[in-house]
């Protein structure tokens, strides 16, 4: 046991701590939000890479060999924003919540990236299938996500975090609207659908709905109007044509070229589209996070002149200031300021001003918290759902949608709801120390 | 758009962040661990005081007028080690999970203790009733366990989280004991129990209930084996007993005095007991944190080394050396390594290493956050029981044994269970705005 110190801890330091910690981590989610504004430049940049490299592919070479070179270079200039905004965020673990997992992500991304390189090369020499290019590039898209979703699993601000859940599902949907526009511009060019496939078109027609049903239940007000808008100016009617064509597997008789042609135009502008209400999103997010750091920073500053206003009108006795906080006994944050000790150099005012500054930081916190607790659910869910799918997909052989179709049949023969079944799963698999 | 770095960045480097997380998360529950040690002492101590200070009023000042003497020295000496603790966890915001709330509760518990010299020096006094003396000492204690509330709340080790939530059950079940010896000592001393305070010692015997329960769900097998030798050398017949009296109001007829001594005896026997419980699980949770830190250290410094090893193995093409990340593609941290691309200077045993132990710490976190949710359920409910009583409380002016009867009664009438029922309170006071 070491000397006890002699000077006493100040109740008014470690408010200030906790203020101090609320800056950080606002300040840590201010350079996350550009941080995912470029992942967002990045993943749409690669979506449309993937987009021209299944064409090229699925035609042997023959389509889009030019526009390839084009937005790879695109693709390339966005990658560069992104280490760029990496670089901002850094590997500093302060004021970093759930920092483990948000690096342990950002490696994998990175990581994935470094495949970029020879993934192109083997398009370029025609060594892979379609499916195969779309597969890689979707996993890369993929690690790429999860880096947002972290961010949004770590956000202390519960109205960051609503921006953060929504933005997530914004691009989750977004990049489920890509895969179905690969998968898709493939069918039509080869000029069918098997049932397998028809399978697939499904899966990420249900998917996209799933994500964009919380998007919509997240997003502010004047995002939700853009989105309505924005979607409406696109060909709704031509893409859910091609849609019901896809899934029924009756195409009509016009050529397979022009039909993928057709599918390709209406499903990027339907995903550009998307992007526009993304980059809105962005730009909200990152005022919103630029305010509350603001004001964050105006409450410490308050709270400090305050303290050492406090201090100084206090009869001089600034130097036996803990004697001073020895006023007012409270709760738990709860009722009213109670009586007051008048004894032996105890300033009421100064007592009672810092058990109501304390009070009233700890009562933000707890609403906080409380508000935080919806956005939590909805990446809560997400999570359980995730991984029963990876580890059915694991431990069965099944592909994701199949791990999907078979959860859902799960919870229709239990009559449970889909959740549900995926944490009975989850749990098993805990149990079984997988 | 700042200019594009020309350093890329690397996987390895953020792998190396994310254990970084980890390694100050862990040292921060080290010196978390010495916190909690310490406010196990100074509760103990503050109870003891309670304890006496209790008999002291009830008896006019007549009783224990220098064993409180001995016992408020105990009480500053565990003070002091009680701020030598904090002075290690200081007010360093780095690598502090939930920062923001764990130091507000520091604020709160600081500010709390300057109450103590004026609180003692009403009771030498009697200038007040033992009812309100055993009040604010309860205030002070409960801002005292919110503290260990917030870190079982904040760590992201799940066998570390378990036994933090352990820890603070048995730490709250030992203040209920402690609560109930004063109500009861009052009592016996009285030489009666009228029906409120019947009802409020039947709710302390129910609230201990439960967190004993919590406690022995979440002890490893060590401590509860300790656990139930050590009450079993208490007379718990006789504390049952007296309970049994105190319940239903009806007192034998020997003499209150005696009663009230024999009370205080047996009660402080089963109080110490716990007191040897906790000190045990302290020492566990100590060395846990100091097994858990040694080990992060190693599998860090074991990476590190492994990751030089490989470059210097390279070739010499460690000038390159991203280019070799460019090997292999990966899903979502499943399934198995797939296909690597041999091309232009890629090394594919490096490659494969760093996916690897990419995946091997994703893998590890993800573990980590499943096996966690238990132990977060169990606090999760605790935080929203104790909610949707502190509302209730304010906004109906009832006491927290009205409060929660309230509530048990709102879950019999609608046939749900208590949490649910509270967790209703809570989102009705979440959309009313309070």
């Amino acid at each position: 046991m070491p000397e006890p110190d002699s000077a006493r801890p100040c109740a008014t330091d470690f408010l200030i701590a906790s203020k101090q910690c609320e800056i950080d981590g606002l300040a840590h989610f201010l350079r996350m939000g550009q941080l995912v504004a470029a992942i967002s430049n990045l993943v749409h940049a690669l979506q449309r890479e993937r987009g021209a490299s299944n064409v090229f592919l699925g035609s042997g070479g023959e389509r889009f060999a030019e526009p390839l070179t084009d937005l790879c270079a695109d693709a390339d200039r966005a990658q560069e924003a992104f280490f760029v905004a990496l670089k901002q965020v850094g590997t500093r673990t302060s004021g970093v919540q759930g920092g483990a997992r948000l690096f342990s992500r950002i490696a994998h991304a990175v990581h994935g990236l470094g495949d970029l390189p020879p993934l192109r090369g083997r398009v370029r020499e025609l060594a892979l299938a379609p499916e195969q290019a779309v597969q890689h590039y979707s996993d890369l898209v993929r690690a790429l996500l999860a880096v947002v979703f972290e961010a949004a699993d770590s956000a202390m601000d519960p109205t960051i975090s609503a921006m953060l859940v929504a933005m997530f599902n914004l691009m989750q949907g977004k990049e489920t609207a890509g895969q179905e526009r690969a998968v898709g511009a493939a069918g039509f060019a080869r000029g069918g659908f098997d049932a397998e496939q028809s399978r697939r078109m499904q899966h990420l027609i249900e998917a996209q709905e799933r994500c964009f049903e919380i998007f919509t239940g997240f997003a502010d007000a004047d995002t939700l109007a853009l989105w309505h808008e924005r979607l409406s100016s696109t060909d709704q009617a031509a893409v859910e044509r091609f849609r019901r064509m896809a899934c029924t597997g009756l195409l009509p008789s016009s050529l397979p070229a022009e039909q993928a042609d057709h599918w390709f135009q209406v499903t990027t502008e339907r995903i550009d589209a998307m992007k526009g209400v993304e980059d809105h999103l962005e730009q909200r997010l990152q005022s919103l996070c630029e305010e509350k750091l603001a004001e964050a920073r105006e409450r410490l500053a308050r709270h400090q002149s305050l303290i050492e206003q406090l201090l100084d009108a206090d009869d001089g006795q600034g130097e036996s200031f803990m004697v001073f906080c020895a006023t007012g006994s409270q709760g738990d944050g709860q009722g009213d300021v109670p009586e007051r000790y008048d004894t032996e150099g105890v300033s009421p005012q100064l007592g009672r001003a810092i058990i109501e500054m304390v009070q009233t930081q700890a009562q933000r916190l707890q609403r906080m918290q409380d508000e935080l607790n919806a956005a939590r659910e909805a990446l809560e869910e997400r999570k359980v759902l995730e991984r029963a799918k990876a580890l059915l997909m694991k431990h069965r052989k099944l592909q994701e949608d199949e791990a999907h179709r078979l959860l859902r049949q799960m919870a229709m023969n239990q009559g449970k709801r889909l959740i549900d079944v995926a944490r009975a799963v989850v749990a098993m698999a805990d149990v079984l120390g997988q």
